[in-house]
């Protein structure tokens, strides 16, 4: 059986994340966030982060509900932050998302509704890929990236860590993106860019 | 039970809401245009628009199946006089798109196969959201619009009323985007345009 | 019953199909290739293609692996070859592709994940429909075309034979796209253009 979730987050990164773990009929004990806030689906705020530590690491699960439009280590920090103490992260995804048997997914990884991951696909831990997305054959993506909604990545494209791929981008066969990567929203992106690089266009071009 | 609807006009945009009020098993009366046409699927010719007032307004649905390629008051203009008159709007949904539970969807929405809506999203009268489409959450498109085939609107985009989004374009997050406005195919969102603008381009710069 | 068949080459694409087939629960006799290679869903090798001789052609289906990213003849040579010899080609489509009741495919036509293929379009034989397109009313489609990964055709768009529509292309209404055209990747096509052309860009412009 599932294990009931903790969700860290509320904005609305989070509210996807709920609405596809309400429609699981996943358990979700509550929220935490720097603050108390309202909550949309009335789910009640348990505190700021450290209250995590009151629950035992194997009896509830979290789900990681910070979203992010740019390259930012903040996902990875909580996430590292939270293995040390020996939680999981549970993997959130959206029953549409047809994702290949011969795939492989890492830990906490967030798939999202209408997205296409096919066969020898990899994606590493806490890495999102958003709607409407994508994702083709022999693709290896790195841990906590973010592949932004009506991203299509073509076969046999290579992402590393911390690399956002913006919304609407297309990515060609075979094409090597570094980590900490930022391409930004509707690129075209024809050639391979190195580790922090920043790139965006059509076709993409290298910001220095 | 669902009422037999009268679908007005009988082009290409009537033609994909008959596939799939066919395939729900709607009950179709027959489909009113100018004068006289084939209908592809048989169905029978009624007569003009003049002719529904002979059906009574409790006991039949109206679909309203004329497409738009840029902004048009010819949906609106329908929509409205037959409302005057009692008539309902049937809602056309596609069995594939795949819409929240949290989302909230006005009367004579027409959305199209492969469509994604989230959570919070609004969508209000008479709008079209085209094929593999996507629209992320908490987007609030207004009356009249049509999203068109394989657009991309990410998380907290406000669209007016009577808007056109052209085919293929993508949207950045909590982008503004007025009533009357045409985005030309293909273009690239990345800031607010206000009411009766035009533009297009990667990224997409007003037409004076 | 589904015969069995026998999968011409061992490339991403003949993955992507090999995935599709299994799920389906289709009996996969062997690959063919010019040498020897590892199968990575463990089917065996026959032989280079003049093995499938050695086959009764009203007892086997062919299905044809080669993937391509530009015009090519070589998918066609292969299909005309067997088709001579009394072989069929086997469509391979994913169970998750939308395709209206009122479409009409050719033979050997493959239609991968997440796609649209809405009513009344016409797709010939040995085309590949790939990830996450979504084609649009009354689309015409020719032979030995290649539609890319997350690509857009509106409504009413004809396309030729051998033609390459590159990934994420847009391609507006009442476009037509003649015979051996390549489309660049992440081109928007506002207008029409002629057999053997070549184009890309947004907007699409040909290159002499």
């Amino acid at each position: 059986m599932n294990k009931s979730v903790i969700l860290v987050g509320n904005g609305g990164h989070a509210a996807v994340l709920t609405d596809i773990l309400l429609q699981q009929n996943r358990s979700i004990i509550g929220f935490t966030a720097p603050e108390n806030q309202e909550n949309r689906f009335g789910i009640p705020y348990l505190g700021t982060d450290e209250v995590i530590d009151s629950y035992n690491h194997t009896e509830i699960e979290l789900v990681l509900g910070l979203g992010t439009t740019h390259v930012s280590h903040m996902r990875a920090k909580i996430f590292n932050k939270f293995k040390e103490k020996g939680y999981m992260f549970s993997s959130v995804i959206h029953r549409s998302a047809v994702i290949s048997p011969y795939s492989n997914l890492g830990e906490g990884v967030q798939i999202m509704a209408g997205n296409v991951t096919e066969a020898f696909v990899e994606i590493a831990d806490n890495t999102i890929i958003n709607t409407s997305s994508s994702i083709n054959h022999d693709c290896r993506i790195g841990k906590h990236c973010h592949i932004a909604p009506g991203t299509t990545l073509s076969g046999n494209v290579t992402v590393g860590d911390f690399t956002h791929i913006g919304t609407g981008s297309t990515v060609i066969q075979n094409v090597q993106i570094g980590s900490q990567v930022l391409i930004g929203a509707g690129s075209l992106v024809l050639r391979s860019f190195g580790n922090n690089s920043k790139a965006f266009g059509v076709p993409a071009k290298e910001v220095l």
